[in-house]
């Protein structure tokens, strides 16, 4: 019961499009899945999926490939004409097919528009392109149903089941006044148990969660996973009701939100998989590695301006990559703890009190630290006792200031708008190299006196 | 229409508390959504907030206890008598009544257990509670909708209705043989437009996606986001239909994963908010410096033993940061691409292919960056051109070693079903850092020749 995409259906699926044999594909593909559709389009060569696409029907083609790799979809679009990207497009949900259309260059977007035979449903797809894609009005989709709450419950019913042919899947029904603007909800079992001399207005319920067409998308996602809602409405600056966000899509957003936050901490700044190409994941991650570079390079100068150090306490300079490496950590932790705080709206209190809990946690920690590193510096590695009170103060220093800048700067980013996972991974680890070296050695400076 | 937990109605709680004024609090609290009054108990006095959850009646306070934090609802619990708790727990599906149970002590969970009322509800958890807390079967509620495949479509409809008394949300219902296996699966739909003298083996649908108990919660997440489900059922080794996961429950999960991914990578070791106590996150935070401390003495250890490198070329000793940012950077990245492969089971060839990609990857990346420091070491820097070279080779070096030693290390572990994630951060870092200066002083003295 469980479908598997194995390489002998794949071998058969190539010998039959070798051998132009449609009715026997046709045959294959009838019950598969549009997800498992999508897997075998990506095992095929480009022509032999295109073949494929070209074939099946639009709402089956459709909903496959949603399911692609974005890439992947590209490649198969640039083997369709206009007026075949349009046909699928008919097929898909307003919210998909305005994802799709944005991938396309403009001048495509266009004629494909052009082609689109529903009039409304172009109207719908150009409305949701001028949403931010990260946004509710982003992630939604115009299919809904909705009633007006002056209707009766016969009256309306007619109106509903035409509505909700188009609608995938009914959660809710909305109810809206004259004027478009969102009321509150029905449940199909209210509907259902409803006299039928009542009017809507008699038995909805007031109270619906929405969200605003600008809400971030992660707030979207924690309004839903709050209230465990399967589908939110999405109201536009004057509450009329303009879409419908369901959980399914927020799952999706969810996954690709946490990968991309991920890689943005390890400093891979586009959206990259395991089996790129080597020149698409070095344009990847390139840009991050040379930040780290000049990072090292600052640290380089810093370090060759300390003459004296170099020339005469040697046992200060191996510490080096102790204190790069402990300041490196903290600022990771910091801005690891403080990002997702921000995300999850969990952060409670004004900044100088955060800051000053952050000083407090890292003085603890680097008291501990500082103690162990200056026991085995002085009786393993011989220090003398000056080098390693500097040691033992730089380091205190030194983790103190990584967590401060790892609290303050996403802070800061977020209050200015800017994702604050900007904040984490070689930015920070950057900055605490370099300030890092320079409180050591201006430390050991001042202990050491000279 | 938006509810929102503000300072005035903290303030008009605790003082309605203090007058034990119980009518007025129950009338302000009647209509508030669980998962806001979840809100409402986190800002409330421990004494507070027991007193709201003894007051409210068990099926609001069930559903809000769960959306509490771990922490503030151990304390919550703490304050409850078996009894008590045991009540809380029957209004609950059995899928949270177990993760609750799971939190209490071994000897409080049998007190506990003893004092639910319905025995079958008590057997449920019981069951539930073998299971490992990430896999589907730790995941999935025993509460679902289910037919025989030898029934009439009218035979069965009482029963359905009685079963779905208990269940929240009835997506599919599903059917099973006379040894409780699952066959497949039909919709509200179907049932209500099939005529009354049809079996349900007429009608119902063969295919259906499941999982097995024993399927971790990443794959059940993957196979629910690719089919887009809102229900999966779970069966045991056997096939038995055994429970069922519904898609609020996965998004749940997802976020969860993401945030320990996430604080895994940043070197933390238990799930902290920034808002915890300074001991919390100390004990959560320290273990990981500490592991990084050791690394750093362990590269002391390293550069004091080439004394030749500290007294006669202190251009090395400049670059040691460079070289040991860079280690990090790389290795960071391979691990964090490589970890996402792996839980989105999206690495395709074998292990060597895989080396041998990465290989390339960093060789590219490497020279890159070896010719910027080579021509800038030499000509600002003032390095000498031996020195120069041994600084850009040690780079392409480290820089395929980290690459490497990120790319092997994950997928070794995932091979050994240990947690790939725990490779990423401190773990990864801090190797790269000890390798990473040994094979910069190697190169430097085989190149300079001391």
């Amino acid at each position: 019961m469980q479908f598997q995409v194995s390489d002998e259906l794949i071998d058969k699926i190539q010998f039959l499009i070798e051998e132009k044999n449609d009715e026997e594909l046709l045959l294959h593909l009838e019950d598969v899945h549009h997800a498992d559709i999508a897997e075998i389009l990506t095992e095929l060569s480009l022509e032999e999926a295109t073949y494929i696409v070209k074939l099946l029907d639009s709402e089956k083609t459709a909903e496959a490939l949603m399911e692609l790799e974005e890439n992947v979809r590209e490649r198969i679009l640039d083997n369709l004409s206009p007026k075949e990207i349009a046909s699928e497009l008919n097929e898909m949900d307003t919210d998909d097919a305005a994802d799709i259309i944005s991938e396309l260059s403009l001048e495509l977007q266009q004629n494909v528009i052009a082609e689109i035979e529903d009039q409304k449903h172009a109207d719908h797809i150009v409305e949701l392109l001028r949403y931010d894609e990260n946004s509710a009005g982003g992630l939604m989709a115009k299919e809904l149903v909705k009633v007006n709450e002056n209707w009766s419950v016969t009256g309306c019913m007619a109106e509903m089941r035409k509505q909700a042919e188009n609608v995938t899947r009914v959660h809710s029904i909305y109810v809206v006044d004259e004027k478009n603007k969102l009321k509150g909800r029905l449940s199909l079992k209210d509907l259902l148990t409803a006299s039928s001399n009542e009017n809507i207005s008699d038995i909805y319920i007031p109270q619906v969660d929405y969200v605003n067409v600008h809400t971030d998308g992660e707030e979207v996602a924690r309004v839903m996973q709050k209230y465990d809602l399967e589908a939110i409405p999405v109201v536009d600056e004057m509450n009329r009701l303009v879409g419908r966000i369901t959980v399914d899509d927020i799952l999706d957003f969810v996954r690709e939100e946490a990968e991309k936050d991920y890689q943005m901490a390890a400093g891979i700044s586009e959206d990259v998989e395991a089996d790129d190409g080597i020149f698409k994941q070095t344009r990847a991650r390139l840009p991050w590695l040379l930040i780290g570079m000049f990072g090292g390079l600052g640290a380089a100068s810093i370090i060759s301006g300390f003459q004296t150090i170099l020339t005469s306490f040697p046992n200060i300079l191996i510490f080096v990559p102790l204190i790069q490496a402990t300041a490196g950590n903290v600022g990771v932790q910091s801005s690891a703890i403080v990002v997702q705080g921000l995300a999850n709206d969990s952060l409670r209190g004004n900044i100088i009190n955060r800051l000053l809990k952050e000083f407090g946690l890292a003085l603890v920690n680097g008291i501990s630290i500082a103690i162990i590193v200056f026991i085995i510096s002085n009786y393993i590695f011989g220090t003398t006792t000056l080098e390693s009170i500097s040691i033992g103060i730089a380091l205190i220093s030194v983790i103190v200031l990584a967590a401060l800048i790892g609290t303050f700067i996403p802070i800061i980013l977020s209050k200015n708008n800017i994702d604050p996972a900007v904040a984490t991974g070689p930015f920070i680890t950057t900055s605490n190299d370099v300030f890092g070296i320079l409180t050591y050695f201006l430390i050991a400076k001042a202990i050491l006196g000279f």
